[in-house]
């Protein structure tokens, strides 16, 4: 849409567009060129064509995902551009891997305000192109335009998996064992952590539980074995919590989903830290873990594990799945006897 | 992305996302379920997984393009919504239609200021619904979170080509033809109609150029034509203005282009606006016409006829390709005789 109807910005005439006028940030300096065009692929075609040219392998099916964020909502506006960018990048194929498909290619939409310097957009592509490395995925397009709001971005994430192969959320059945990758509840202490809290834990805790929510691990090679090697019967993503989104695939399956609470694998700091403000329950239910939640047929037990050891990667069971009890599937929290532990709030839940 | 730093928002657990707190639209009220979930199709898993699933065509390859809009910049904050619905998913199909793509599906992102009303989403999806049914298309997924800002959408559009059969833009060559469908000078003359200009004009030919404005046709069946056929050697839509888009086919290609400026279709109220105010130079080099520009040898010229008689829209031969006069590929307008016409800017350009 290059003419607005106050005609004080424009789009410009490429898949990766850039603000014309009445931002400080066109100037001379050309935004394009600089910080986006090195970092899209051949399917970006130099973010000098109308739009992006995409070939699927053959026998794969596209998965897509898209992910805004708003500074002052979801980061604070000091955070550093990098962060911010790698973030958006690791929520994004998150889901991805949830699914267990492979990132290919990413749409970026950035909305610049007035005041913002071009240092900052020179960061957060630099950000960008570190995860394009490490994921091995490429910038497609994208549009910036100017606002008078805050600096918002969206990012559409787009993977491949073989056919047939993508990992539902309603595939779980009465029998299956439930899973979980990596360990739960680092994020949610170290975003207290980022908020200065926990000052009597160690300098290395804090600092690995804050890494922990700064930056998360998307396990997007565990999610790729999962779908190829068809183990998973059902998988999310842990963004909610891992009672919430362990819940979902319930409902989703349209099955009861009961997790052992102390089953529940915990890192060392996160585990000091649930021991001495007795803060199970917040891990638990707390979010952004980013880890890969999937229910599996009891017989995939040692394939499973050994994909675990292949990868270098925690895989714990943490539960089951079971005939729903009541008209409506829920989660529960399971103690050692078989005992359900009530909690207050069950973590996030999508209304 | 789910957790926020401030923790006063959170993006959901679906391939459509909605903001949970601190939004007014929020409240009882599903705006995922009741607004967008009826617009998802099949590839949306009901809006109720992590992702979208596409199954691409055999033979085909995937184009994608992104477009952004915000409040008060890109459109009045009082502009009907269905009109920015359908004017958002247009201007971005439109970039599918100039490379010959079947638009498939799109993902969007919504940022919602704190006050808006729910009635106005309902509108804006009534306008999406609307668009869906007249291109043939679905919602794939989304994400909507809450801003302090002007309202603003990003929607990434998925359209579906033949293999290898995507027109790009360099594909023109010296001697190849230089063609334009429907009509220009609408949408610039619309706008000014918008504002409140052309008071004098027949309140039919205001009514005529202010729609074109504020709903442009994208062209995408005749572009699926083009690029199934393989008419066209080069194409762009043409959002920036003819001359500057015609421009863009010629420096990505490395030729020259001559557009003949009385060659340049005008519809019969855009011609009435051009003589009497001695404005043919604004028709050519203004924009959001979202017609196709496009290069194709000289023999195809019947085939495009033939395409052109059968789809019921105008193809006009504009001009032509050159050897480029000096070291860099410029665009030209040129007169009755051959005769190079200056004018004090060729359009909008990028950069």
């Amino acid at each position: 849409m290059r003419r607005s109807i106050k005609s004080d910005i424009s789009s410009g005439p490429t898949n990766f567009r850039a603000p014309l006028r009445g931002i400080k940030l066109a100037g001379e300096f050309d935004l394009i060129a600089q910080c986006f065009a090195p970092l899209a692929g051949p399917e970006g075609l130099g973010l000098k064509d109308d739009a992006a040219l995409f070939h699927p392998n053959p026998g794969t099916e596209l998965v897509y995902t898209v992910d805004a964020v708003a500074a002052g909502v979801h980061f604070l506006p000091e955070e550093a551009p990098e962060l911010i960018a790698k973030r958006l990048v690791r929520v994004n194929i998150s889901d991805l891997a949830a699914k267990g498909a492979k990132p290919r290619g990413y749409l970026l939409t950035i909305a610049l305000p007035h005041d913002l310097d071009i240092a900052w957009v020179q960061a957060f592509a630099k950000g960008l192109g570190e995860d394009q490395e490490a994921y091995g995925f490429q910038l497609f397009g994208g549009d910036t335009i100017s606002t008078p709001g805050p600096l918002f971005m969206s990012l559409t994430a787009i993977g491949e998996v073989g056919q047939a192969r993508m990992i539902r959320r309603t595939g779980a059945r009465a029998g299956d064992d439930l899973y979980v990758t990596g360990t739960i509840g680092d994020a949610t202490f170290g975003l207290e952590v980022a908020k200065g809290a926990h000052e009597a834990a160690s300098e290395e805790d804090r600092t690995y539980l804050e890494s922990r929510f700064r930056l998360p691990t998307p396990r997007i090679e565990f999610g790729q074995i999962l779908a190829m090697e068809a183990l998973a019967t059902a998988a999310a993503d842990v963004s909610d919590g891992l009672l919430a989104d362990a819940g979902h695939i319930g409902i989703a399956s349209g099955f009861d989903i009961e997790v052992i609470a102390d089953a529940v694998p915990l890192s060392a700091p996160a585990r000091r830290v649930v021991r001495d403000g007795n803060r199970l329950a917040d891990a638990i239910t707390g979010g952004d873990d980013y880890e890969i939640v999937f229910t599996a047929r009891p017989n995939s037990w040692q394939m499973i594990k050994a994909a675990s050891v292949k990868q270098g990667l925690q895989v714990t069971r943490i539960g089951r799945v079971v005939e729903t009890l009541r008209d409506k599937s829920s989660v529960r929290l399971m103690g050692k006897c078989g005992d359900v532990i009530e909690l207050e709030h069950l973590g996030y839940r999508h209304r």
